[in-house]
């Protein structure tokens, strides 16, 4: 009986911690996006010299209350899933454990540089929470646009580097190293900046030759970035009277549910049983 | 009598101040436009210093006629709207306020620059005469293919907004603070800079690898550039084919009636009574 | 008899110079084009210090040729031309004039730098041969999707010119004269650059609040790029399938002729009269 | 008989080297790209002077294994084919010539710098894979649409370079040589790369004037960005729905036959025999 209402505390915190589907659920997702925005901004912050020498005290302490709220959590989400390994070692689990230990670490290594880079893998943790995004009802036709176009970028993009290769190879050598073309790998690195119209400027062309071949592949990158719009935007289109032809409503997501034993997501609505490994949803 | 010749006068000045369907009322409005825009250009060659010091007593002159051109303005829409209080506490009511108020104010406070912001809100009131912009039949059909993919356009900048942030952190540790990427902030900004194919080139990159890493920020950011076009795109092929099915043709509405009680707007071309407040909308 | 050989004559000349429906009338509208283009090359190359040094002799001889052979063509449209008058004040008489005379005038004042702005005139002159992009039967669709679009793309613009002057003045600002954002129409001059995705780099936000309000212009800027290109996609989608349901062909206007009277063109094809002076246009 | 066993050997290896439709075939073209790859990669690092400072030993290695495995390929694709002089006198054998020429060139004329010219040709060849890219699928759509807007995009870009080279002489006679509008060609380049939205800044107006009408230039390419998106996704929106409608599925060819007679390519799935020479395609 104390292990029934053991095994109940863990369902429903379970239910909380992993699911969307709740009040409390949401809450807690809610709550948990603010504290990882919050501790991605105090990564942001302690970078910036003269805020770190002036509130160095308090960034300090937000980086603690981060770290343990961090620590709780994924204390919590180990205990309520059955088979805490396959958590552990999951991409979530590693970006949680990651997530939580650099403040841990930085009282052995003092002040080491990289540990920047380990807090900010924080920010992955925001994918967990786009979960909560399929509520926005907006990005399941988004995503199946750009899912449907991906193959035929990926081509067009394959072409624009090969022709940032050609080009940057031209380049190079029609302006040479006096110009700021100083090899071959910067050249294609100017040709992409260039084709992709962002254009820093702090290499440019100088010899009247090279400022011409740079007016052809500006007016060529200006003609084709055209062709990956308009391949999303037929796509969209597509989609959108598919499903007006078919009467079917833009209907978001909204099952949240996880499986306890398997982790495995995407369950249908009214699902009792996991479609993975059939372990029961709702009670154990 | 004379009270009712009195309200007759109100009428027809209200109709002439926040209406634009009597040939009065537009030419009040195009009017105000001209003294607008005319308060807003004086505001900017005030704020250019050789202008200044040359035309100082012209821009001054301009600066009071405007003025009082707006107190009378403010005053006359006190008059002719039967619940004044309710017009001063609305948004455009503050605004056609903090537009009139700052030349009165620097002869109190002489010389002081922050007063230029508050003259700066003059434009707000480019809005209230957007309702002109009616007349030209397009911004209605616009206005909603915007407004249609306005949550995907929202879930596509926040994407963007966490891309910019996981890469603008690599990039500050890549580049480092020797090669402009100071702190992660920073770093965040050029990477949207990078991202929205701006490219300023106040800052770019040095190293190999991060030239390497912003090559493929910008590729990424050419192939998304894709997505709200092609959202746009086709909500509004979308919602232009929905009305030729339904053989609506695009009809720009002409009304531009304001009730003088509670100042709604947006009534129904031969409304007689106020849809909001009951109010008799041509008579009193 | 002498006189109606006279005329036919004339007939014959008009048809070559003004129509393009001929095959001498279409070489001659090419050779013309190679001519324009050759005039237009000289005014650049002139422009080039070291070439004008080196081969001044060069260029000035071919600019003479150019002058000589537009003079006889300008000569040649007045004298086939019924009434003379009508055409040396019609735009493109004037364009004819003013890209003859520069050289004419050199003679009298000597070394006058102005004079290639007026020579620059004559690319205006390749408008008059654009129709014969009318043959390439791409323009017509084409321009009647911008012209479609027109409306709306205006709308669109001056909401970005008034976003533009808005936080351009707030830029001022927050940055202030020392950071380049010296007054108010330079900061909006900086901020139609950066709306645009230009970005020259020649001004760029220093202080951290510049930058920040930097990015959400440029995130902004990246997001309403989407709308001119998703209308005129749209208006360009529903034009073509207007036509499908017609079964109109996309027929290129070939026809070229030119009313020797009045001058206007845009005629039927089997036409025989003038529509606007029921001049007969084959005969006199 | 032993010249049956040759013919036959002769065969597969034609079969392998040309085609791609065996899976020895695939193989030989996979390992082909990533040489093709790695040689163009070694032709860049030796660009970077301490790459190549350092590694100098390896970077010639790697290109003598290069150099030596294209000659063998380059002696095969002779023997195979039964017209040899055709295939070298073909674009991808003379391209197949240059991209294995260059080190032995360098035995001769040594540390020649034009042979980086040469050896960048190499890149070239990857289109000759490119046929895999029809395994994709993707790319036969996407060249339909492309295909389908070249006209229209082609007069737009057209109308962009004469727009280019007006405003550029016009920015040239305003801002003068004194701020970096040495000449009129120059003015045109920079005025490509603001009407492209590149925008390098190394070349930035200066006069209010000047900036006024860059503003006008940039507004303007912002606009008209919109044409070609518009075009090509139009277009593809339209061959995507004829396709539908003739319920065509999108059939990737994945047909890679090649005649061993004539070279031509692009056979029938069941052909026999070349459609442009009777050679028979599978036996002799």
């Amino acid at each position: 009986m104390n292990s029934d209402k053991n095994r109940d505390w863990k369902n429903k915190l379970h239910e909380i911690i992993y699911e969307a589907d709740t009040p409390v659920g949401k809450l807690f997702d809610v709550v948990l996006l603010i504290f990882i925005l919050a501790s991605i901004l105090l990564v942001m912050l302690e970078s910036v010299n003269w805020i770190d020498a002036r509130y160095h005290y308090w960034l300090n302490l937000g980086e603690w209350i981060v770290t343990i709220l961090f620590t709780f959590e994924y204390i919590a989400r180990i205990i309520t899933v059955k088979k805490p390994l396959k958590y552990i070692f999951s991409f979530y689990g590693i970006v949680d454990f990651l997530s939580t230990i650099p403040k841990y670490l930085s009282l052995i290594f003092m002040g080491t540089h990289a540990l920047v880079a380990l807090r900010a893998l924080r920010l992955l943790r925001v994918f967990r929470i786009l979960k909560l995004a399929r509520y926005l009802g907006a990005s399941n036709q988004l995503a199946s646009a750009i899912k449907a176009s991906r193959a035929k970028i990926s081509v067009f993009l394959f072409a624009v580097i090969i022709a940032a290769i050609i080009f940057g190879t031209l380049m190079y050598l029609i302006e040479g190293e006096e110009n700021g073309f100083t090899n071959i790998p910067k050249s294609v690195y100017w040709c992409i900046v260039t084709l992709t119209t962002v254009g820093f400027g702090d290499i440019a062309p100088q010899t009247p030759l090279g400022q011409f071949l740079a007016s052809i592949i500006m007016v060529m990158g200006y003609g084709i970035i055209a062709v990956p719009t308009g391949i999303v935007s037929a796509e969209y289109t597509r989609s959108a009277s598919d499903r007006e032809k078919k009467k079917e409503p833009e209907k978001p997501q909204l099952n949240t549910q996880s499986c306890q034993n398997c982790l495995v997501g995407n369950h249908r609505d009214h699902a009792e049983y996991c479609y993975n490994c059939g372990h029961n949803l709702h009670l154990e």
